[in-house]
């Protein structure tokens, strides 16, 4: 296709989590200093490679989520929260380089992707690498538990991705499916990156599961809004043509709404379209969606797994995470309003 | 290409290795249930992918180097062995499936590979499972050791495929670039194989440490042997065609000994072919080895390898596996031995 392949997600700026971010700062500076140190354990020829993907890692919602959960006052991290933030970041790049090849993605975040600049081959091993060496810091943990819960996670988020790729082009998916896949391949890592910070912060058990609750339904919260953000966001801010979803075959939520609420002949040709028989019109639709009230419904779930989130956390109000991790929330439905209800205009 | 392109490697049948493996049928027999154990820790569709590939999976040199390395009568292995040796197979074949992807390959051991029988997008994710899994298995033993070792491991193993791939139709390679990857990307997991099965055998520290530099001169040795199998092995038992390292630009050490040995007009042409300007002259190239002695320059090598990898062991002769390990080297020769030293013929 000719337009430019940009990977769906990151669609927000940075400035969008800046309230709770703000307080985060010093902590996001030493988990840099970390990351960068970390690139001396490279061989040269992959330092610049895992150097350039460090440099487009973007929001670094996870390590925010480790740092948050392990919460004490505003004092330096503890050195423990700066190692399995950088763990569950590089876990996180490691998929998004694997991504982008699957992807054929050009850019991310306006910047080429590995796979672009390096090509699909290197990529495939830069990925492996930045795995490995997220797994290795997870070793220098006194006890395997890091480790043990990184390599879990990891699994699940592969899995995830493999029933994602499996389904893409095809109709054989169901809200369940669709539900299944995001739990696997993005709430897995925000449900570890609150159960590790809370851990590794010295939360009492009962909040740490609380906390690795919470952290799930944010991500599938999270999720859910990026699907909607590519047919609802504008286009500046998301640097791409909206539906790239749609154009590559990717059945999410906004399109199994929209497929139950059409009649049955245009239901038949938006089938084609995602099945790549025929090229997607992608204004018509939009403005289906519109018209078929997809924005509400999707927007409503979001809403629902917020809640969920939310009440997760209801019993420790008086614990220093829970009013930042709480804000994280009010964000997410921000995002969510500052999408367009119209698509496309 | 129009040939069928099948992986350099496993040139050997099983057999060869039999004397030695025919003590270790029950601990293969062991590590192949527990290894199909496995499975049922996949999601479902990911489950047929791996048994698939745990199918594939060939002579399981790694883990007959973990049960000999700890060794100490015929009586059924240690579990832990067992673990280790699933560990270090796992993820050899992780590495498999993704250098699969890279060399576009159609066979391995005459079966169809992971990356053409469910596509590359699948087989980067299978294979991000399957090392997932192995880390996993890892993170089980009582403390952080194995974990620490393994993803250490396979940073390296990356690091060496990474090198070979961005050298790959150039000619920006030198011996010493040839002799590191190689100890990289085959002698690590040879070497871990050898640490670990001697560390959780119970032996003391100096032969852990001798077994290891053994296993990491038996590794270099099988792939230089591996490397000269590709132009001087029977077509019959590697089941392809000959030079295709050279077809796919691969500069392994036959190729950099007849460089070396090729008069300056003649060199400028295999450098065409190495570079893909044009096909590889195969039968040409094969002669010039022969009259260059390209064979026992690289044979010798490889004994050169054995020969370190047996004085290793020197001094532990009374200790349970090194009768075992030394027969290791024997039958290396012996492979090296039943090559054609005129190739193609």
């Amino acid at each position: 296709m000719s337009v430019t392949n940009t990977r769906p997600s990151d669609h927000s700026s940075a400035q969008d989590f800046a309230t709770v971010f703000a307080r985060l700062k010093p902590h996001m500076a030493e988990l840099d200093v970390f990351l960068r140190k970390q690139l001396a354990a490279f061989e040269p020829e992959i330092r610049d490679m895992a150097d350039y993907c460090i440099d487009t890692s973007g929001k670094r919602i996870r390590p925010a989520l480790v740092f948050l959960s392990g919460w004490q006052d505003d004092s330096a991290p503890l050195s423990d929260l700066v190692r399995v933030a950088a763990v569950v970041e590089l876990v996180h790049l490691a998929t998004l380089v694997h991504d982008d090849i699957m992807d054929e993605a050009d850019l991310r975040r306006s910047k080429r992707t590995a796979s672009r600049e390096y090509g699909p081959e290197a990529a495939v091993l830069l990925g492996d690498a930045l795995f490995a060496h997220a797994l290795h810091l997870a070793a220098q943990f006194p006890t395997t538990e890091v480790c043990l819960a990184v390599s879990d996670s990891t699994r699940k988020v592969c899995a995830g991705e493999i029933v994602q790729t499996l389904r893409r082009g095809t109709i054989n998916i169901t809200r369940e499916d669709y539900f299944r896949v995001i739990d696997l391949k993005t709430a897995e890592l925000f449900r570890i990156s609150c159960f590790l910070g809370s851990r590794l912060g010295g939360f009492p058990p009962v909040f740490v599961e609380d906390a690795s609750r919470f952290g799930r339904h944010l991500g599938i919260a999270y999720q859910i809004y990026d699907d909607l953000a590519d047919f609802f966001g504008k286009e500046k801010n998301i640097g791409k043509t909206l539906g790239t979803d749609l154009i590559s075959g990717k059945v999410t939520l906004p399109l199994l709404v929209l497929m139950d609420r059409l009649p049955v002949e245009e239901r038949a040709g938006l089938v084609e379209e995602i099945l790549g028989r025929r090229a997607p019109d992608m204004s018509k639709r939009l403005l289906q969606m519109h018209e078929t009230g997809v924005f509400a419904a999707v927007a409503g779930e979001v809403q629902a797994e917020l809640v969920q989130a939310e009440s997760a956390l209801s019993t420790h109000i008086g614990l220093a995470p829970v009013p930042m991790l709480m804000q994280l929330c009010d964000t997410l439905r921000h995002q969510v309003g500052s999408l367009r209800a119209i698509p496309g205009v």
